[in-house]
């Protein structure tokens, strides 16, 4: 099934959900972009999908080797630019919203989501060396960063320290020259090393000598796989091993390293930003790369969806009125398909919300930086629940079928099932927003409060007030307790304003999209948003029904 | 991780909700079955789940070769009697009830869900000919079924015909001899082939000459892949092609075959039943396959909870009272598990409370036949849905090591995935719920709204009612429109009265397992009960909604 990448809907949430026109993109540039690309992603990077999930990336002695196809479709994607969009101009790069760059990455990887983790990370690199970078380090990373002709890796994941950074043990000791010699292994490092970029640069947490235990002892490290030459050139390779690449359930066009750093002693690397400006640093990277993991959920979902419309439009199946018919015909077919697009809009609205205010905040708005915030966890969280949900139904939709690979369902389902783990698991983002981001709802809730009109909706929007206040005095395990039924009650809450608001607009329109639109957000209205009120018990109810029995008595 | 059978559990459900005591099964019988079973499972067939799952059944000229160990453990099946338990006395079975078998087929399939369902299959082939087969074809066959030295299938589905049976082409052509000559190919056949019996008894869904079109001109055709010689013993193969075995998603220790019947002229089947009985003798098959498929969705579950338990506790993670402490402390990982335990333990008291209905149905109980078909579509879909959702959850308990193939979650969200398609989708079987077995509904709920007793689920229940009540007058696109939500609402009802049940039971107990019951059905009724109400609005709406667009729009 070809994929088509969705941009009248992108379009229509890039106006009415970012407010693109107030960021300086105008309609010509707005369907340049999206349609450009558009049918790049259709036409170089979709095709390489399934190629991706069979094949896979290799290990070898001389370095991960990307399946056939990829390096040349990699080639075409730094040619073509697409890697410029969000980048800064200073720097090589187009300087266009983070936004409409978000919408690109979310093209890129409906097509293909493992392949478009590479450019999701460099995203991160850039960020990292923009904010904290010195200007030496930034003239000499950022122009290659940006058109993506070096990638960037985030290693922060050893094994004994997963979601609690604070316990990491890589090292970085000082050389005598400025750069210092960084010793660890890191887990989990995406894209850590394959074929197609002439360089990687690596962003890597370590611990200075007597740095102080936890987070506040940590650095950043910038750690290249092919150190420098005098022109800035890479040249000789730096003393990273690639020990090995994981054997994940999907997502398998994206190789999942074990990287070496330092098992000769002669592995350089720089500081970037101060000494123990590390976790900070981490969290400038990581806060992007959060709403970058939301929009994977978009990505999947999306992709699942218009293959779930396509067999149920294609599949005749049983006869309703005494011809057979196509499933798609089938009320509780209906139902699922006409779910899945209100999620997959709803998560989109959700996200593209979000990331326009990473525009404004940029721009020096802080009441956007602090909605940022607010909606960092919840664009993450629930914009991949919602990817994970969609793909489970994309299998349903297509019966025995979804079940046999060369289908593709199965694919999506495999594949999203990573992303309410990565970048700060789910759980993590809802300890993020009962612990740090509480004093952040009440303003966004009051604002609801004035503008939704279905009873249902105002009803859940209430919810979340009352719930966040009881949660804002509540003690740390009773909020800890509560704090993904919240996550999800508060997320419904934002995604069906968003959505009242699309259908209001749709409502008035006549093109095929428009109906679709103003169906969906009915649906998500009416049926998705009563869901999320059931959640309200569980938000109210206290840590102490969890810890009822002890650990040992769990497992009895 | 080694699997433990949860043999406390099980028996608690068997004596408290099944009432196994009134069904002839006295306390040291199922202490000896439970703990046999258990036992047998744990050290035969768990240790095989893995290599079930990575190197799988291979195809071969000669047909299909299992995986190493599998011949060798499903002997030890055989030869341990644990086929028999449920199998017919009178043909060399137990003739224990079938919820009993049940249980050990839970046990079966939570050590090694792929492997099980050959067991599994093999109950339905036991059901049609102990319904419908003559009582030559029974003193031929049952013995050699009961035992499991002969295996069974169920041989449905066609490419054209999936949930549609009526599209089957399948032909059947009198031989002249009271024997007819099989033709035609059928698809998702499990354990289709294998080397692990001396034959396989091939139930075979087919059209006799001039059979009216649609399901009542289909007739069920006993198909051995040898056929017996006059002694009885597997003699001549008969004409029976492996085409192929599907690439599936997961459950890679069952061979999902592609027959060829007949490619010679030479495929010999037998009549079951009469001629277009077909229908009729396949949901003999199918009823009590369904309750077994909602049991795979406990066995997954079960599988899924013991492995995130024990991850949680060992796995060291984060700080709390300023020392590392096991995830399992963490509050939200706390619900995670706490979720599963709940979740596995109502899907369990579910199907096993099914189960119990037909041993009761068996018997001549008129009331236990009508509850028993209300039951099945609930116990298949939310047993199955129950599955799919505890195994996600336990990859989320493992963190980034969940999405790791070798850490073994991530093969239960794999495994899980096909249980809410097969045997009937939950779409389906949702059809099913409003379709025919709207009339059995309020018998139910007058009985549970006399006794639960907490506010939440007497919410439930009553709206249980009050949406039957307004389904049953409601047009048929409305109804099916509905179908799903209500199910799964109707489903959480009777999941929360039986959970109710055995809370009031386990609160006086003192032992660690009693003091677990406890708390987990404190939690489902606490969290999971409320969130089924908030299914109301999606299972009162109308059809309206779903086709506001048509199918071509969908797509827009």
């Amino acid at each position: 099934m070809p994929f088509t990448a969705p941009v009248a809907e992108q379009k229509f949430v890039l106006q009415h959900i970012a407010h693109i026109a107030d960021l300086g993109v105008d309609d010509d540039i707005l369907d340049a972009v999206l349609e450009g690309a558009g049918a790049f992603a259709e036409g170089e990077w979709a095709p390489l999908a399934r190629a991706g999930d069979t094949a896979g990336p290799t290990w070898t002695d001389a370095g991960v080797k990307m399946p056939k196809g990829y390096g040349a479709a990699y080639k075409a994607y730094v040619e073509g630019g697409w890697g410029t969009i969000g980048s800064p101009e200073g720097f090589g790069g187009q300087g266009m919203p983070f936004v409409l760059a978000a919408a690109v990455l979310e093209t890129l990887g409906a097509a293909n989501m493992g392949f478009a983790l590479a450019p999701t990370l460099t995203v991160g690199a850039i960020e990292a060396l923009l904010h904290h970078g010195s200007p030496e380090q930034q003239a000499l990373y950022l122009p290659k960063l940006s058109t993506g002709e070096w990638t960037g890796t985030m290693n922060l994941t050893e094994p004994q320290a997963g979601s609690d950074v604070g316990a990491l043990r890589s090292r970085a000791v000082p050389r005598g020259d400025g750069t210092y010699a960084i010793q660890g292994t890191k887990i989990f490092i995406s894209f850590g090393d394959h074929d197609m970029a002439d360089n990687i640069v690596h962003l890597v947490l370590a611990r200075t000598p007597d740095a102080p235990a936890g987070t506040k002892g940590l650095s950043l490290f910038l750690v290249p796989k092919y150190r420098l030459d005098a022109d800035g050139n890479p040249g000789e390779p730096n003393d990273i091993r690639v020990v090995s690449i994981e054997h994940k359930m999907g997502l398998h066009a994206s190789p999942t390293c074990v990287l070496s750093f330092g098992d000769n002693g002669d592995c350089v690397g720089e500081l970037i930003g101060p000494e123990f400006g590390g976790i900070r640093a981490m969290f400038t990277m990581m806060n992007n790369a959060r709403l970058n993991v939301g929009l994977q959920g978009v990505q999947v979902a999306e992709a699942a969806t218009q293959r779930a419309v396509a067999y149920a439009r294609d599949r005749m199946q049983g006869a309703r009125a005494g011809a057979g018919v196509a499933i798609v015909e089938h009320p509780d077919v209906r139902r699922m398909l006409l779910r899945m697009k209100a999620q997959t809009m709803a998560a989109r609205a959700l996200v593209y919300y979000a990331c326009g205010q990473v525009d404004r905040a940029n721009a020096g708005d802080a009441e956007a930086r602090a909605l940022l915030d607010l909606l960092t966890p919840l664009a993450k969280a629930h914009g991949t629940d919602i990817g994970c949900e969609v793909a489970s139904i994309g299998v349903q939709v297509h019966g025995g079928m979804g079940y046999i690979e060369e289908t593709g369902a199965a694919q999506h389902y495999r594949d999203a099932r990573i992303t309410p783990i990565y970048e700060g698991t789910n759980g993590i983002q809802a300890a993020d927003l009962v612990g740090r981001k509480l004093a952040l709802a009440p303003g966004l809730i009051a604002r609801m409060q004035g503008e939704v009109e279905d009873a249902g909706l105002r009803a859940l929007v209430e919810a979340c007030g009352e719930v966040g206040g009881v949660l804002a005095t509540a003690a740390q395990d009773d909020r800890l307790a509560a704090s993904y039924p919240f996550l999800t009650m508060f997320s419904v809450a934002v995604c069906g304003w968003l959505m009242e608001q699309q259908g209001r607009i749709a409502d008035a329109g006549e093109t095929p999209f428009l109906k679709l639109k103003a169906a969906a957000c009915r649906f998500y209205v009416a049926q998705i948003v009563p869901e999320a009120l059931g959640l309200k018990a569980a938000a109210l109810a206290s840590a102490e029904m969890l810890y009822a029995v002890d650990a040992e008595t769990l497992a009895a």
